[in-house]
Order: structure tokens, then C-alpha cells, then sequence
């Protein structure tokens, strides 16, 4: 269930360049090595390189680290269709973990289900990939995202 | 909604000691500064001292970082029930942010709502403590955790 | 994790009215049957009587049944502190089932964890009881109430 | 994100009747006047039309009866996917409201996400239609659901 077409106008004609400058200003992207790898109007994906340091016991990535990468894809997806000068804010999400988080490169795709002016709900898929191997989806999370002007 | 009583009687003995080896072999904790600062049968806290690089776009503690927190000490809490040699894997968990994550130190705190055989439910809640200021209540998560033998 | 106590002054003092004429007007209460049992600042109790009609494949309530009750009461423990004149709305919410719900009572018992002008969230606890047994936790939700003056 | 391929082959070819069988089952289902309107592998829909005796205090279907129509759809979905003789337990669900329930129709559409031996992952979209107006997304659902052998 993607966003409806009428929402796909985002009021703000500079939201990539919005949403590039808010990810860098997020010192926890760098300290686990997560990059902003697409974003257009309702749909943002952060994408984080496998490291040994963001593992949990079982040498897979922690469901907190994939939950970190979720929600700000979540929040940024989001934050494309708000006015200039608003700022995101997370209330609530979901994290269904479906697979171990175990691969090479961790995508993380939000997309926005219902935006709302002050409360938008989005869905974020967490796909691993692996040499040799189909892309898999490790986690999805479903939550709300809230629009402060 | 505590744990019944009759849960509190843990299988393993060497729970403490189970869990406390356990967290040792999390790379994740060590990156993120986490330590493990109490456990007893179905409950379990961890700290976190504030930290620059863990923080989002406005300077608080990213919701990823506290969901960290907040899922192993969730995980851990379980554990404490479970057999000897059994693993702990996260399923699911439901998170809802309730105030700014600013403070010196969170603390995640865990316990055992139900415990089962294969699936166990379990909340925490992440406080923040600031100087001169009583300690807040920034999140509380909800979410289940699974044993496998 | 229960309420602030600054919170607990409830701005409307015909709360307790407010909340039983609101319940009056919810025709699905009167079609499963349930009743407004408890009413005070930031906590709701209601009741429902088993009936076999309302149950599932295996004779146990539905997990849908639970969730109206646990979700009215959740609505009408954040309900209690609103200003006089306002709507309440669910925002979302997760239920964890914890055992079957059979019984020949259930009490959904709501209260608020954190009370805010727009959004508030509200713990919601399931319980049966049986003759000759303990009350049990059947389940508990855990969700976002939101505030329209 | 739907199913993967490989999933489809459902191991009991008499999928479609033990989801209808265990539909007629479902006395609640009967009360609020639901019916089954589609079963696939990994895919049910239930419909529900609208009734007065369905709503709550604002003339709209209460969020439990979406939540009803919505967890029995996807336990169903779930279910087409099981051995012959399982049985299906919804373990939680997270529910995002997205707009108020109005409408003459409401369709309640589960996909399997991850179908898996003992725990799988649905989501369910409920859907509202009315005369002269287009198909509305009113609530989403993400939920785990367990089978008994």
C-alpha cells in the first residue's frame, strides 16, 4: 500500500538537499558508518555496511543498529513531503525481525503509508545482501512519524 | 503487571552469570559505552552515559540507541528465566518515545510480563537522569523474545 | 511505570460524567456487551462478560473483542485528562496475547503512561477471571491516544 | 514486499476449505456480520459491511471491530500456508489507525511477509469503500501469528 498520488507534491522543492543536510548533522549515522543512499518524495533508504563492531552475541547486527537505520529512514521519509523549516520527530514504531541480520550491506527503504500534516505513518523494509546470494528482508517496521513546524 | 510468582524460580542457576557473559560478547554495547548494571530473575537494567556520537540531528539520543538499550536488556531479562545453554533472539518489540532522550545517563530497564517455554513478553522502560532533575521516563518498549534451545 | 502525580489534577472536573455519557454513545459496547466498571484520573477499568458469541474457532474471546475493550479504556483513561469539550481518537496500538482468553469475566484496566496536550500513551492490561482460579493476565496493549479540542 | 515465491506451495492442498471451515467456526464473526471474501496462499480477505451497531461514540466503525476483521484475516493468511491440521494463534499485532472508518464496505486484506515453521509475519491493510468515493486505506496492521501442530 504505497502513499496516494495527490501526496506526492512535497510542499518543500528543496527536500533532498533538506533531508542530506539533517542526516549529516546526525552524529550516530557516522558512528556506525550508515550513508544516505536514495531519496525522493515518501521514500528515503539508508544504506550501512556490515562491521564486526555492530553485532550482537551471535555475530549478527543488533536489532537495535537495524532499528537505528529504520527510523531515520522513516523519520526522512516522512520529512520529504513536510514545509520547509519543519522539523521530525519520532513517536512510535514496530520491529518485526524476520531473519538474522547476517550479509555484507544492509538497506534500509522507508516509505510513507498515510501523510498526514501533523502525524504521518511509514513502513520501513531492512534488506540484507550477501555475496552470491538474493537480497533478503531481515526486519520491517511499521510507526509514526510527527511533523513540528 | 509484574511476573507471576512462580516464575521467579530460574532453571539456571548461573543466570547471573550466563547473562553477564553473554553481554560481554556484544560488540555493539562496547561501541555504544552500554554496561550491564543489574540482574536478577526476570528483570534487567542497563546503563548508558550520554555520548555526542550518539545523538540525532537535535543533540538528543537517538531512538535507535535507546531501542538498543532497551531490546537487550529486554532479551536479557527473558534469558534470566530460561534453561542453561538456551539462546535468546528477539521477535518483535513495539516501542513508544515519550519525551527528548536529553540527560547524562539512561537507564534501560527490563522485565518479564509473561514467560513461556518458546516465547516470552517483556517491557522496558529507558529513564533519563539529569543533575538537579528528577528522573524521566523517555521510552517504553514492549515486545516478545523467543528461547531456543 | 505508572502516571506523574502533577499530572493527576484532571482539568475537567466532569470527567467521570464525561467519560459515562461517551461510553453511552459507543454502540459497540452495547452490542458485546461490555460495561464502564472504574473511572478516576488517568485510569479506566470495563468489564465484559463472557458470551460464546463472541468468541473464536478454539471458544476462547477473540483477540479482536479484547483489543475493543482494552482500546475503550485505554482511550478513556487519556479521556479523563483532557480539558472539557474535547474528542478522543486511537492513534495506533499493540497488543501481546499472553494466554487464552477464557474466563468468566474480563476486566480491561488502562492507564496513562504519559499525558501530553496532543498525544498521550496509555498502558492497557486484559485480565479473566474463573471461578475457583487466579485472575490472569490475558494481554496488554500498549498505544497512542490523541487529543482533538 | 509480498511473500517470497517459494513459500507459495502450501503443504495442505485443502487450503482454502480449512480456512473456510474454520471461518464458520468463528462465532464472532457472525455477530459483527463479517464474511470470508477471498483465500489464496498467503493472501485471505474478509469483508464487513457497515452497521450502525459497529461504531463508536462518533458514528465510525471502532478501531476493535477493524482490529476484529483484520487479525482474523491475517491468522487465515497465515493459516493457508500450514500443514493440514495445525492450528493458528495470533501471538500480537500492532495496528496504525489511519483515518476515521467510514464507509459502506470495509475489506480487510492479509499478506504473508515471512511465513515460517512455528512464528510468521502478516500484514493487514483494511480498506473502505463508499458510494461515489475511491477505496480508502483506513488501518494497517503488522502481526506475528504461531502454528500448532
Amino acid at each position: 500500500m504505497a502513499i496516494e498520488r495527490n501526496s506526492l507534491m512535497p510542499p518543500n522543492i528543496d527536500f533532498a538537499e533538506a533531508v542530506a543536510n539533517n542526516f549529516a548533522q546526525q552524529p550516530v549515522m557516522t558512528l556506525i558508518g550508515a550513508r544516505l543512499a536514495h531519496v525522493e518524495p515518501g521514500i528515503v533508504e539508508i544504506e550501512l555496511p556490515f562491521r564486526a563492531d555492530l553485532t550482537q552475541q551471535d555475530g549478527f547486527l543488533h536489532a537495535g543498529v537495524i532499528t537505528t537505520v529504520a527510523d531515520s529512514a522513516a523519520g526522512y521519509a516522512a520529512f520529504t513531503l513536510m514545509p520547509a523549516g519543519s522539523r521530525v520527530l519520532s513517536i512510535e514504531f514496530k520491529v518485526n525481525l524476520l531473519r538474522p541480520a547476517r550479509g555484507e550491506l544492509f538497506v534500509a527503504r522507508a516509505e510513507v503509508i498515510k501523510f498526514g500534516r501533523t502525524l504521518s505513518v511509514v513502513r520501513a523494509d531492512v534488506f540484507a545482501t550477501r555475496k552470491n546470494s538474493e537480497k533478503k528482508l531481515v526486519a520491517t517496521m511499521q510507526g509514526t512519524m510527527m511533523c513540528l513546524r
